[in-house]
């Protein structure tokens, strides 16, 4: 594992905790964690219970101990290590979004096909059992046609105007701000979902345009500089967009660092001809169903608690109304990238999709910067 | 009508504004209202359009351009009342409860019967469409045989302890507290919904025992008297009761005037062999319901917004999904107050349910001072 | 009052409703309702207890008897008439949308500001307490500088293809579907609450583009002709747009009649920078309010009903906790119309605010027809 | 740990995720697993990690690499096994209830006190961090005096008549049924939040008297007996009280096993003098709170997702709005466990504990056999 902060303690979770619910033909070791800080990464080395360390990523895809490169760095480092590590024959999981350009995501997925190696992209919300189970009521035809698709993204961990410019808040880091950590998610759920984007039109904002310098600690916490230096902000606090779906479905979607009281609302609504659905990650357990074929008098949201055996994953878990959390969706993704790495398989989502969902980013930066409805390449 | 406080607001509205929802063959004509403040009385008949008043509601019964007798007073007149008007043959019409004990209560239902009045008791609750629809689904068979019954009223307007010592808490006008007041409707829910009480086993509680002088004002707000003067509460803050219904179903029934933060929580949940319903009048439009034959995997509580033509009084109103509030419980109470009176009918709730309910309400009072399980009274 | 369908019965409710709750100078007399269909309006004026009738709305404008032309007929008549009103000195109600245009807008505002009556438009949905108890919060600071207002007006109505091409979906008569009809309070609120808007970029969809014919009947229900003839729809399904106001909070604003399960699905967000606000028509009475400066550990939305005495006209109505319902948003309005009347003021929504609407409408149809951003105008 | 079902999961699962989490001084090591059937347990051994395994419990007491011993038998196993390992000195875990009777309980306490051995009794709920927050408040005087607990554990999970007669429905094995399983949670929590009990009357009911045999399987499933046969159920399915607390609070608990549609619905309800509290483990990272000295209008139940630094054990999970689940009430009792045991503390709840929750599971019953209220004895 390349990095070691708030997803590096995600992924590394996850890797423990598999083994525990479920049966993998290929089991997760944790072989090596690599930083460029020797302190840190060899205390997270210690804490999470890895078995060696480096100081440079580059080490680990020379060692032939080494099968997976799970890559949890900030996003401008994501291509260099992801194209080395299939170069040198390792499956390759990373984190979203999967690049800072279409073209370099491109070059990405040319590395893990060419190299023949498994690559998944770490969009673990569509793992959540009720969002698995969103996707097969639509499959299976039970919401009909799809019209509509609303998808909100809304935190509120920088708006305190001395939140300090943090790796996340600069972009020669990460690319862009609310539109790639956040919006990146909706849209992956949207493509999903629902299908595949056709065009976009939208705005980006940034309403705090200076702030201290400082750096992220743990978790989405930061420290500010001591000595009061500031910087500006350049990437988006919130980016909004209209898209029309490929299937003529209509989408909206909102992300956004300053929505006061919204500490991790990911949420959608789907209308579809036969029926709607409701998803929220604060209450990721449920899923509201509403089927228009109800009797009459009987329509209503049904809200459907996602722990059944009959649900996707619950059934490795526990009893029907015990619930599960965030960490959950990453050993289901997990799940499925020790099946692919077994089976030759390749699971998604993979690096195919992180091009698509760059080329809905692409096409919504480009929006609004031009100010157009902007067709999504495909 | 006699009386113009809270419940007066509330029935003279419902008579106001009921021809204008119902086509009814009986409608009602502000004739007259009583009370024994001529200051008061006047100016509750000029605002809300009574032809005329009186300040002794005996003249009321004399008077032969009067066809029903209104009783909104404090529970200690409503027997003398209602009898006296049976007697004159005039309609009646009694807020619940509907009298100081069973006998009383006995004795009014031997007087309307004897006359051959139409009688009703206003438990206006039984009339929310959401109600009235959790009615017909058990009543169809949709729930199967019933098991639990559990029901709040939680209210909280008198925790300050110096809220003054007004009529609803003193015993010798209102009989009982919470008991009377709010448990009294959840018992007649109870009866309408599930069937007739076995026995109970009950506790009740004053918390606050002393309290300043003062009375009523309007809604349930009051004013304390100005000289300081305290009195002791006889009446009890909270009511709780266990109880087995004849059908063999288990209940458990909680009222209480101290639990901060519920104004009006009036709620239910009824648990069923096929199926459960939820209720809570504070959003009384809706009623999830839970039906065990739904589809595996698709199973959880449908919140119905009961606002569409096909649900009881809904149509009659607005379109699905415009809400209608407390003052309609009342108007489609009078609906069938209206058509028994031009039917002859005896609609219900009346006088022989207020005997049922009174005859819980002793029950529940008698195993509070006896400690005992006591048989409700046939 | 011109026109007797939904509206009208809406309308005539809260007249007749209005003096048993609020002691206004003015007091609406129900003096005469005109239609063109003799029989309909007749059996409404007798319905309704209107003391006469009228088959030429110009009959109304003529009488002297009548200082108050309510104007509750499809869009594409307002202007006629409420001009006609306004030059022979009626005060002017008008149902939204305003106009059929922006220029007849102007038109009119122009007719009622040179006539010097008051004219008020009827968006209703102000005006329930839980919205005007949000606009004094943000009024007052309490949520410091707005930076995000989402809403969606979400109904389900006509989703079933067979359902008719009735008024509501013919341009001739109603301008626009959705965005008139829905979008319109939407974007009301929005004004009301967050201020003018800058520009938008929309995109209007019409999903069922070929419909039998058929007409309104009562509500939102409609009878399809007997004959099988069928007609295009030339208005929208639904309408989305994104939004710049003028104070720099971004908007993201969608209507559709295609969204199954919601009946009647008008709600919105708005993230302020000490705090953020939620509603939702459906269940109206509650406003969901989240405080930034609440104490780290309790800090969440809170959940009020907005009947206490302190909330905008609750204490007209009943005690806390005894909910409202849609009717009260339009006697509420009809309060400040009386108002307004007695004392000369000019109430909030005026033919001002209708132009101002009418704006916005324009430039959200200019930009689905441009595919432009468009600047709204002042 | 002696034993391997659900509770077997659960433990073995916490045991393994700790270290992850939490750095504590103690340490928990999967020495070995003991059960009877030897297929069984070696099969949970080699899933779940044990180093070794033993068909008679006794063995597990008798090693000396043995620090704990985890007791997740069914009931009537454990006090035998607790006392033989308080006697050999090991600490002990016991999964609740704690004995079959009060006089049991007591047995348990003297020999794991006279041992001087750290002890725990798994009643893991009072470890959702939403839960300990609850006791900050109360515990801080944020609710006031405490007037009202009302709490219901609802499941439906045997409700089929045709689920068998496993062992949780067999007196012998598990003394009785909704009430030593669910409603002992609930009481316990009672017990941590609100103080000990003063009397009770009680009621318990089984709808279903006659079943197939069978046994559990996992979770809560289970197979039926192939041939057919049929036994009595001799415990409850449902078990309801009244109670008073010693403090003058008024306690309303109920737990069953028919209530369909709640598959897991552990909730409660606290009403103080300065506020209230709600919870449900269906929804268990939230907490309701309303305070009542909230400022006028502003006045509403806060949904608070306990998921924020300054919540109990969150800060070791994820940022804010990041929720966990189920098996983190474990691991966060287990976290306890370890700090006892390296620092030599007596953690809570305890076998203390223990026997105080049984004798009010004993009062309950003797209340519902005797028709009586009885007094818990202290």
């Amino acid at each position: 594992m390349v990095g070691y902060k708030f997803m590096g303690k995600a992924h590394t979770h996850a890797y423990r905790d598999l083994p525990f619910y479920f049966d993998t033909d290929a089991v997760p070791v944790l072989q090596a964690i690599a930083g460029r800080d020797e302190t840190g990464v060899r205390g997270a080395a210690d804490k999470w219970g890895f078995a060696s360390y480096e100081t440079d990523w580059r080490r680990l895809i020379e060692r032939d101990d080494i099968d997976l490169i799970d890559i949890v760095t900030p996003n401008n480092t994501h291509a260099e290590i992801a194209i080395a590590a299939a170069k040198a024959g390792k499956h390759v999981l990373c984190e979203k979004p999967l690049a800072m350009s279409l073209e370099e995501a491109r070059r990405m997925q040319h590395a893990v096909e060419s190299a023949g190696v498994v690559h998944m992209l770490c969009h673990n919300y569509r793992f959540a059992p009720a969002v698995q189970f969103a996707k097969q009521l639509i499959d299976s035809g039970r919401l009909g046609r799809i019209y509509h698709m609303r998808a909100q993204y809304l935190q509120d961990w920088i708006m305190d105007p001395d939140f300090p410019l943090v790796w996340r808040l600069r972009k020669e880091v990460t690319g862009s701000g609310a539109l790639g950590d956040i919006a990146a998610h909706i849209l992956d759920l949207a493509r999903f979902l629902v299908g595949e984007f056709h065009n976009v039109v939208s705005t980006m904002e940034t309403f705090i345009r200076n702030r201290p310098l400082g750096e992220m600690t743990s978790g989405l916490q930061a420290d500010v500089d001591v000595n009061g230096a500031t910087g500006d902000v350049d990437v988006d606090d919130a980016a909004a967009f209209l898209a029309h779906f490929e299937n003529g479905a209509l989408g909206v979607f909102e992300a956004t660092r300053f929505a006061a009281g919204n500490r991790n609302g990911n949420r959608f609504e789907i209308n579809g001809e036969k029926g709607s659905i409701r998803w929220n990650l604060e209450d990721m357990n449920w899923l509201e169903v509403y089927l228009a074929d109800d009797e009459a008098g009987l329509q209503g949201f049904r809200r459907i608690n996602c722990t059944e055996e009959v649900h996707p994953y619950a059934a490795n878990y526990w009893p029907a109304g015990h619930i599960i959390g965030y960490e959950h969706t990453f050993i289901n993704l997990f799940k499925e990238l020790m099946d692919g790495i077994a089976k030759g398989t390749n699971p998604q989502p993979n690096f195919s999709d992180g091009v698509k969902n760059q080329a809905v980013l692409e096409a919504v930066e480009l929006s609004a910067a031009t100010r157009q409805w902007v067709s999504v390449v495909q």
